[in-house]
């Protein structure tokens, strides 16, 4: 096994993440801090947004878990009561960092995104454990292994092919993340479109990173269609996964520059670096309740 | 005159600014939003930041001014009760974005900045108004007279020598910047270095755009120094005027990439782009409360 | 008049620059240099690019205009040899950087991009004079005039009212481009469809800025399709302008960061920003001939 | 073992690739171009500087291996005639992209950029391979093994104490080191300064990442330095190794950008994807190449 990694908080580190979306009024951020501060809390983070065009409000919130003197549990209890008088479509969390999440990642043979999450986890920077990997192909199965995390092997037919097969090989990859039942299932390059029951029953956990800048140029093959355009930024898009392919909500994209002398293979090599880098950044917001959806778009209190 | 613009917000964008910093304790936040729960006001913006190395809590709220029964002049009386019980210490401000702020410009022969922050004004886009443009030469006056804004020029002896002419041109500079009392004095590459006492007394106000990724290359000719260096970005700094040359704390900065093919005539060329933009976020968030200094580092709500 | 400029290069700065498209072979560099040496040519700038998809070469060369003892006239005539060698699909120009070139703007009520070329005209930054601004409102008229610049108004009716006045609008925006035979006509935010005929009678001088990161968001009001897609990133990309609607070859693109609390208006603002640079830049690169088009894509030897 | 990867071009791909500076004069394109022409080569990538301050030439030319009748070692007998034609001071490389070459590491406890080059190398990425790496403690250890690479463990006293160990720890190394024949020996953090006669050895080979954008914030604890000043963004540099602590040419930099709410440990973070993208962008472009060193500057024809 290559590395402990430390992937909780440490001890005096330990918060309470409250994340909050309901329908916006005034008074709310009051009723909030009021609550928080008659328990003690510590508020060491704090972020609003108020949504002019939604009529939403959403604010997430860390209070250092020492400050009050309450289980994550019974915090989560009394909480619920505040929620309830910001009305009946409020969603809301409350996470103990104390209480490390679990990814299980989902794999094919591009092995990239895979080694920089491995990498950052031996490192202690993913606030998260990798439980599991999946992969429909066994060419990534040594690092795993290495890493000391269970790689379970799916394979798939080819696309358009034997429906049968392919719908068993879906329903086996979802018993195995469900096993694990996981905070984020990150497609890290997996290349196979979900059924639109495996998005819809991982809705808003289902992460995927797509090799463009969308919308421009989703579906397959989007360097060949951006080296067809010929255009100056090559980019990659961090969202949810949804039943419409590649228009789930957008948690993070970044470009980088390229210019006439790339060819799709030095696009290829170019974008995993931002691959990597904008598929970090999404799953390490969404597993620190940064991410809000509402509307079929994010907040990032990044 | 070139065009009117719009400096002053719309009625029904009109807001209540309120920007703060105090030694950090439980119950600030509940505090504040509990006072503006009570006079109904419509938080449209909120920012929180607690620094754990200083100790001390910084807030920016804009309230929507139609929500609350009060006159800005009213509401900084009723809040100056709360600002009490937050400590001595405690720094506040409550603007009134229906009032329009006043910039005073000082500049000399270099116009880029000067031409964008006209163009932006012209468009409205400044939350302030140009009132004065004062120069230590006439270059550009045709413009700034173009937009129908006075120009004032003071000649000023080279540096190093006849000490008392350039105290006397400083004296000069100083009242005239005075008459208009502006919130932002800005140095728009004036290329001359302010006695200390003019620092002390704009202190806050004074704003500098310095053409290097400071704390590199201080002083004189930045783009020669980053040339014989060999670095491959050049940047803009964008801090408030002290006494302590190019050391003020830091509103912004930003970079360019540049490469083995650039003399330094092209670093000044393409420099300037980024100047321009350092010092508009730069002012802009100034203008509007956004920047909040302690222990010579900024807070920005960005 | 506000500012003089210096458009032209000073005499020491004087360069012949050479650009060259053919169908790629061994030795063209060879014998394009080859020529260049015997007459002693001074190579200040080369820049190369075979494309291994198209099967073409590019070259573009800046020699010291001193360093031979020719006038652009003459090299050009020995030069036609050297191209009739490369074959009869060969495109190449030899431009001589004292003569300046002319551009002319279009325009209509939105002024930044129109502000930042006449500031960077007036700080001798354009390697060209802009020698008349036509546009379909009369608000931008007075900074056009009071940078010594011919405004000529040319009212259009609404798209798809008046076709035959809007016919005859577009001939007038014609003849009057025309009278300056410029070698960019630059769009600058005209907000109006070429005819189809324009474009052609443009083709490779006409310059449009759109205010997305192309082929994302082309068409009207690409700020709210950005917004309603919920993308974390907003872009320009300036293009020539050809039949087909935002679809020409791509010069240049850049983005900027944005996120859940921009609104439309907030992406307007600052979406500027990029419009100008991205125009800016690809509006120079344009005049010093290093754009080259082929198939549908650009080589730009910045 | 991880992964074999493609460290070699493959054999379509494979490339002579010349790299040369010298003083400049007239005609050197014309005689180089001609050389190569005369041999039937087939040049797929060419790039040129003159630098008008040192009076020097650079280029870089890759030719298609299979298009010249011509091993590596006879073209370079042959183009050492053309070489000594340019004069004495004429520096020069030729490399066949076909004979892979060697990398060696050198790190301490911090693993991202071990990590990164490691993934880079199992995809293949690298144009070289990793043969070995050296760390003064064994905490990286496991993962080098698990890609099949060999590890050597060499303990440092502390920097100050122990002057003989610390000289006989770096011996060690040396040897280590030398037995490999490196083209590039990376200091991956390694965060030990090497004594002068090492940096003379290995001059032009040894390449630092130093978490910091360069020449600020050079020496010990650069996210330190760079919290307390209050900038606004944060960088890393690649460079050579040379006796001046972090002095040497500058081969990459970049930069990422942070706000009030960074601590110094979300500056470490955020800093490894500069520190890891900054290293492999340098790393590449040296094993390439690429980089030619003058007067204590790069040029980089990336």
């Amino acid at each position: 096994m290559i590395s402990a990694g430390t992937t909780a908080a440490a001890a005096d580190d330990r918060r309470y993440v409250l994340s909050l979306g309901c329908p916006d009024s005034t008074g709310i951020v009051a009723r909030i801090s009021e609550f928080l501060s008659d328990l003690g809390g510590w508020i060491v983070e704090a972020a609003y947004h108020a949504d002019p065009n939604s009529g939403w409000f959403f604010t997430r919130q860390a209070i250092r878990a020492s400050s009050v003197d309450l289980s994550a549990y019974e915090l989560r209890e009394r909480f619920a009561e505040v929620a309830a008088e910001l009305g009946p479509e409020t969603e809301w969390t409350l996470h103990d960092s104390g209480t490390p999440k679990r990814i299980v990642l989902v794999v094919s043979k591009d092995g990239h995104c895979l080694h920089d999450l491995l990498g950052r986890a031996a490192q202690g920077e993913l606030p998260a454990q990798i439980t599991a990997v999946i992969g429909n192909h066994r060419d990534l199965e040594p690092v795993v292994r290495a890493h000391g995390i269970a790689f379970h092997h799916v394979p798939f037919p080819k696309a358009g092919t034997d429906p049968e097969a392919r719908a068993a090989a879906f329903a086996e990859v979802r018993d195995l993340v469900d096993a694990h039942d996981p905070h984020a299932v990150v497609l890290a390059r997996f290349m196979q479109v979900l059924p639109a029951e495996l998005c819809e029953h991982w809705a808003g956990r289902a992460i995927n990173i797509h090799h463009s800048f969308l919308p421009s140029f989703a579906g397959a093959r989007p360097y060949h269609q951006a080296f067809a355009r010929g255009v100056k930024l090559i980019g990659a898009t961090c969202h949810y996964v949804t039943a419409d392919l590649d228009a789930g909500p957008i948690i993070e994209q970044d470009v980088t520059r390229i210019d006439h002398t790339y060819t799709t293979r030095d696009m290829v090599r170019q974008g995993r670096d931002i691959e990597k880098l904008v598929l970090a950044r999404g799953l390490r917001w969404h597993l620190e309740d940064r991410v809000l959806v509402h509307d079929h778009k994010t907040v990032v209190f990044s």
